[in-house]
């Protein structure tokens, strides 16, 4: 049996290393187009920041190792640019001419290419360990200003990365929000963070046109879609990747977008040739929408069940759809979601609930407590759809348990009964994700009704703001025209409330949400028409964005109640 | 409505809280023995050494707060003595007197009492604040010596508080180690960092006597079961818990040792009471076992669903088996399990593989990583049975992702599949979680097959011990008699194997079991009985405890190898 792997990263490295695992007398040969294989792509950032000090690090295995440890045929510039399925054989392009290699099976792991766009020296993606000793070199040499391109996991790191090292780094993202994929009100505490940090952010803006450096200019210029023209003495490009397919659907691979189709082993539509990694088509586990999912668990874990279907077909575990967890580190925050946002959800036209929370990571009363902004959707029959979360602490731990709790399949309300670890310094005796399921389920069953900030223009056109907060934390700014009963006087205080909404319904805000819940059901209880809001104004000002203070009042006096 | 709840601390206090969300009329009234209510009982350890500087951040709730959010009528100080059931009363003792309150609907929530049996002032269990408060007062009065007695979780964290605020600390428990339900070869890690932070352990030890302080004596001096005499400043007593129910159960409640017997809502066998929290018997999720979890969270989330029950009857949810997760920190290391132990695989005769991995919390090229060990039993079926981990970060993730996938009834290969939070800060592309679901697949399928610390014995007498670290590593000790091929050498050296073991099983080691996996496969595939050391050299010098070198030889020179 010989095994030929095109691509040696995380998903042909796993299948290889995997195939000799299962199989001593395998012929297995991998053939990798670039310098290295299995190094450490996602620490790429991380040496050009100097976090990781030594580009060795990221070399965690070389052809050598793997030789000697596993057998391996390793073969790095071999730039596969020919399949002949009929024939089974790949032609290879080496520093050395072509030449063509036969296999018994095949397995397709070319990865993703970065999309370019802009032609300079100065202008370089991230994908690769000389691209990160390139750009740690041009830091190193001076670099004062950088411009970072695009948003996403990798942009956001390479620009903390950068800030850290002591460049100024102009950020810039095409979507209206830093990390496009998180929910806005979420996506601007990294903002905030980002500017902590010294970066500036370009929302809703792209580049248009890279000037390189020439005689009469030191630096580059990077011409920006509202008119700006920013200096750079480097560009990082990380603005999204595509498959790296097209030799391969030249010869009859079957492709949707670009994307390699595969069945649940991972075999295409060839007979012989399988497929894993960033290059092929994944189904994603709540919406069923069909896209390449290019995170490097998954394709590890791929890698390693192609394997197994190649040799030992008849118990081999299929590869899981997708359900998309990721997470970055920006600053003292870390970010990061899992399974379905808002717009997926809209796109797949899935009717939910979203949850939003602000509970501290552990037992608010030790010493360290600090918040996780959670977002949590929930479908209308009760399923877990998605989870995001924000913070300095605790945040890929929550990430994670939604994230496992929506591969198991579990409802929402199924997050009440995870008895998580608690001990004072790690959680609370109501986890976040207790908590999560239980705001879930009042909203199922009704006990709960929510408005969102995005209702904010209709609620005060046509209802009643009760903001329930004390006197000194409505003092700090509130929703025009709201009224303030701390919810501690509500109930002795209801006839206020009935003369103030004239037959209005009541919309309830408080801090985070808790005390709107019990506002709302004293005034459920007492024939109002009330809903409470979700997240309450924590949330309501992340949604209104960094202008939000234009959209609240900053009560001098607290004239609408009476002082006791 | 009118709803009665006997205690006020977490299950108790949980369902007042949640039936007045659900019922704005009912009349609630809590009672409660004691000084304080919904008191920060897992916090009580941290005031003793100063972490929680201020006792009155131990007191969540007062009952003037929870009657100004909640209207409930909380009387401390108010000890039930007496239950009529046919007269829906019971009998309460106050400072000013007994009276009888009627009731529609009765809570029990009395929770456990402390085992007490030693008789002097300065000997104090930590269960209240006042208990915390008089501890922390003796240490800041000039107490140098302590002993603690019982090393189970708050025993420990007492431990480790005592010894942060410089008091010498003597620990003493019976088992043969501390942390009784973690497994020895974990438990032993714990041990070695209390030894780091000043604590004299005594394992397999209990204390026999207490001599009070008297004129003669400055302290009190504590005999052990080894004829050890301990003198001490002061004594806190944490060997254990029983269910305070005697009344109740004299008014003819069921109980089972002791402990209240209930559905699965929560009701008692006798009409209109209830009952939650560390006082009632749980069933165990994985073995099915009954007995009391006398854990924070469950007993929240349980007095939660009590009052579900008692006024949502129709949509009430189930109170789940427990899962049973804990958690301690002590000095630099967090340790914790969820689901089952080998101790209660036994006792229930489930039979099952136990795993061990060392893997590191985040990918190990970046900064800061430190290993997480992990022991997971996985049943013949392929269940996930339970979990245990220590380590210096990231522990509290991994149980919680495993605690979710028992809850969820995950297999033990499901937890491959899981999409975990991965960016270099934060994980793996392999999480260890991930890992433990590879372990667990090929031992289940037969790709691997383990051998234990516990075998070594039979392994030394009639099998050859194959170490395949590099020479390096084997120099620093090793099973006697051991052969050492590094794993890169395997391969070429398979004829020194089979002449070393002239017909004899082949059993493999390596550092954590990694490479010894390896080199089973290949063994294996060249027809050798071969087998892998479960967690490698690691849990070997783990299991044989600390004379655990006494075992292991230190190689002076690597003569049964040619150097090449």
């Amino acid at each position: 049996m010989k095994i030929v792997i095109v691509g040696g990263v995380a998903a042909g490295m796993s299948a290889a290393a995997r195939a000799r695992r299962l199989d001593e007398s395998a012929e297995i040969v991998v053939l990798e187009r670039g310098e290295h294989v299995s190094f450490a792509g996602c620490g790429l950032p991380y040496h050009v920041g100097g976090e990781i000090g030594s580009a060795d690090a990221l070399l965690v295995q070389t052809p050598a190792s793997l030789q000697a440890a596993l057998r391996l045929d390793v073969r790095t510039r071999h730039n596969v640019v020919g399949l002949d399925a009929d024939a089974r054989t790949v032609r290879v392009r080496t520093p050395d001419g072509e030449q063509a290699i036969g296999y018994d099976a095949l397995v397709l792991a070319p990865g993703a290419q970065a999309v370019l766009g802009f032609d300079s020296p100065r202008v370089r993606t991230l994908r690769t360990v000389p691209d990160a000793v390139t750009i740690r070199g041009w830091v190193d040499a001076g670099a004062r200003r950088a411009v970072v391109l695009g948003a996403g996991f990798i942009g956001l790191e390479a620009a903390e990365q950068l800030a850290a090292a002591g460049v100024a780094v102009d950020l810039v993202e095409r979507a209206d929000h830093v990390l496009p994929p998180l929910e806005p009100e979420l996506a601007i505490l990294v903002r905030e963070e980002l500017t902590r940090l010294g970066v500036t952010v370009h929302e809703s803006t792209s580049a248009t046109a890279v000037t390189p450096a020439e005689s009469g200019a030191d630096r580059d210029v990077v011409v920006l879609s509202d008119g700006a023209r920013l200096e750079a003495d480097l560009v990082v490009l990380s603005v999204g990747v595509r498959p790296d397919t097209a030799v391969f659907a030249a010869a009859g691979v079957a492709t949707e977008r670009g994307a390699i189709v595969v069945d649940e082993h991972g075999h295409t539509n060839l007979p012989h040739v399988w497929a894993a990694g960033d290059a092929i088509v994944s189904t994603d586990a709540v919406t069923g929408a069909r896209r390449p999912v290019p995170l490097a668990g998954p394709a590890n874990r791929a890698g390693r069940l192609v394997a197994d279907a190649i040799l030992r077909p008849e118990t081999a575990r299929p590869i899981p759809a997708a359900v998309g967890t990721a997470v970055v580190r920006v600053g003292r925050l870390a970010a990061g979601l899992t399974g379905a946002n808002r717009e997926s959800l809209v796109r797949a036209g899935i009717s939910h609930h979203t949850l939003h929370l602000h509970p501290t990571q552990h037992a608010g009363w030790f010493p360290g407590a600090t918040q996780v902004h959670l977002v949590v959707h929930v479908g209308q029959d009760g399923r877990l759809l998605g989870g995001q979360a924000v913070g300095a602490d605790g945040v890929d731990k929550r990430l994670d348990v939604l994230a496992t709790a929506i591969r198991a399949g579990l409802g929402a309300e199924d997050l009440i009964d995870l008895d998580l670890a608690y001990a004072p310094p790690f959680g609370a005796a109501k986890d976040p994700i207790n908590l999560a399921g239980m705001v879930a389920g009042n909203v199922l069953d009704g006990t709960l009704r929510l408005w969102h900030a995005a209702d904010l223009d209709e609620v005060m056109a046509s209802a009643l703001v009760l903001d329930v907060r004390s006197r000194q934390e409505f003092a700090t700014g509130s929703i025009p025209g709201s009224l303030n009963i701390p919810h501690t006087e509500l109930r002795e205080r209801l006839e206020e409330v009935r003369e103030a909404a004239a037959g209005r319904p009541v919309r309830v805000t408080c801090q985070s949400g808790v005390r709107a819940h019990i506002a709302h059901r004293v005034l459920t209880h007492a024939g109002f028409d009330s809903a409470s809001l979700s997240g309450g104004m924590l949330t309501l000002r992340a949604a209104l964005g960094s202008p939000a203070a234009d959209r609240l009042t900053r009560a001098d006096a607290p004239a609408k109640e009476p002082v006791r």
